[in-house]
């Protein structure tokens, strides 16, 4: 990522839509339906190498994320862009700092977010530090927590 | 943390209760309040080393947890446990697991989390070693994202 | 990484090969002649800032990386990228990225080692959101592990 | 977490071999039957709350893992382990130091994955530390690297 | 940071400092005179989007790194440097490499940094994949460690 | 390591003092004369299943920690320290958190290096999600800094 190459310095090969074929292009007009998206993201040509990790990633994206069930589609995406946060991940930050914009959070919304995951990044550190002992009895998170 | 032994072996001596005075024992009875809860949880004893940084702390954690802004409660306590997760910290693991199920997350809803944690760490690290680039055109996460 | 600067942005300054002397000179050549390469790559021109560093990490990369023992060389560079990848370090990613294909990976093979990468990481901090606690008896992998 | 508690500490409730019904049944002898055990371990035991991602999980872990394809599967035995170290899970750290001696690993080659380990990690974060920039030419790995 | 785009690529928008008023205008001031700079960090300007925010930031801040206590102010630069490259903040990296410098490290000091570094990420994770038990007895550090 | 178990769970059999000789024997008595303790710590004797990688390891921490050079050896351990925290070693945090009190450092200095941590961790994360661009002109740290 540290220079100005494109898309041949990826580990491995993208296969390009015009190149797809058989199960790779039917996967690809998948995901450009299913996302509402003109072009298959770089992160999905390259699992194309092996399409049947490309279909099980797929599938299993759509499994995970791609429905309410009991926590609604927006908070899943805040907790994808917490993880990819914390992982590190910058093309997947950039990715759903867009995706939590995309569903309404505005800036100040984002600004909450980050200032969650300033607030326990240094919590778990400091407590890591500390090598504090569980508590005796159960309690509901260090700000009272919320009411179901 | 691999043993047997006590409060005693966390690395700073933890303020009981009953020693507390002056600003520490007055942040107490807040903390207690404020959580509903009839102990003092071993993370604030052990700041209480410092007070000044155990009110900064309290205050902190209230002005970003302590109510619903434009995030609700219910949502900042999932995003805790994500990053607590991510952070590795065992304490805070099991105080947030405790504080979503409070906030009415069945294991239902708790295996769910755990799926989107475990989808997004292992799709943040698969980028990282693909040092996949950023994509021309903006998107919306992996799985269609959430609309507002 | 974040611009468009050069090596003069880097944190210490790099040894150039014609200002090296003494046992920086001699060590230079010796790292070029075994990693068959025509120049001194900048981690190891960065570290000629501490010449005794230089030499006891280049002696150390020899000793654990440079002969098959119980593991072939082959394996321990495929750990070597695993580990970079794990540390988020992009010089060490893009630097082995490239050995393991020159170790005789292609796309298809490395594809198949991101793929467990995103297995592990995922699963791991699944069992560390769920807390799991170890088998009273041992297994042998989630998939059924290997034989001797 | 460090204290003598026993299953009943986990964050889901586990669905024990005797209350398994259905799709998890039949999961469940899969599992015992593929990994030539008589138990089920309590990560799969956790994920039966959802018995759709318990399928999900398995299939996808045999077709990573259940097969040697251009890795071997004692080489990703070994990555296994080499994340799992990397995320700090000792459940996962536990179950593949098993594997990886099951699939004829003795102390030695052990000792030999750790310290190559120890290595890269520590390489890692120096060059992370330096901000060490992408050399122009590719090299193939700092220990001179393998061959095909 | 994955590509050539400046500021307005940020996650949040920057406040710049001619738009800044009341208590942001204010805070702006404090920041440049207090750091003896002639502009507002990115950091800050982004917080900025949260006044309450930037403002316990910045007073917290203050607090910790601002004056030397029992640690002293350099001791504490190079902890946050540390802490920095641990994390794998590039943007913090960059800031603290600089700040140590203007502390009074030179070339062989940083060096010196980044060997201890290395050791310890190294010899951490060494133990982490042993599963190395806690000794029974105290001691103090791998090298003999120092005395008061 | 989340139970009651003993030594014999570590991955690699440890090489007991009775058992050493030769080489490992050598080096047993250089450690405990060296480190001023009557016993030879876990780490060393895992280490020992490979003479020659206990003697690499035990030169090279003398190296880098065994005297001041630019950074004094309090300095050193405090780094190690935040170092080991910050991989989420328990192992290396309970020797260090030791190792620093042995140092001078008492319960206020121990608690504001947990501080610093505590700070830098939440602001590095904060900056990673925020995608923060580099500043054009350098400054000296969020505090302030250090002067020479």
């Amino acid at each position: 990522m540290s220079d100005d190459s494109g898309v041949d310095k990826a580990a491995v090969k993208l296969v390009e839509e015009d190149e797809a074929a058989g199960k790779t292009e039917k996967l690809y007009e998948d995901i450009k339906h299913t996302l509402g998206i003109d072009f298959v993201p770089n992160m999905y040509r390259a699992l194309a190498g092996n399409p049947d990790y490309l279909e099980m990633t797929w599938r299993r994206v759509q499994a995970v994320m791609g429905k309410d069930r009991k926590l609604g589609r927006k908070t899943k995406d805040i907790v994808a862009l917490t993880v990819s946060i914390m992982s590190g991940c910058e093309y997947c930050i950039g990715v759903y700092n867009d995706a939590v914009k995309h569903a309404g959070l505005d800036d100040e919304a984002l600004l909450e977010l980050y200032e969650v995951i300033d607030l326990y990044t240094g919590l778990n550190r400091l407590n890591i530090g500390m090598q504090t002992r569980a508590d005796e009895k159960p309690w509901h998170g260090c700000g009272g927590g919320s009411r179901p």
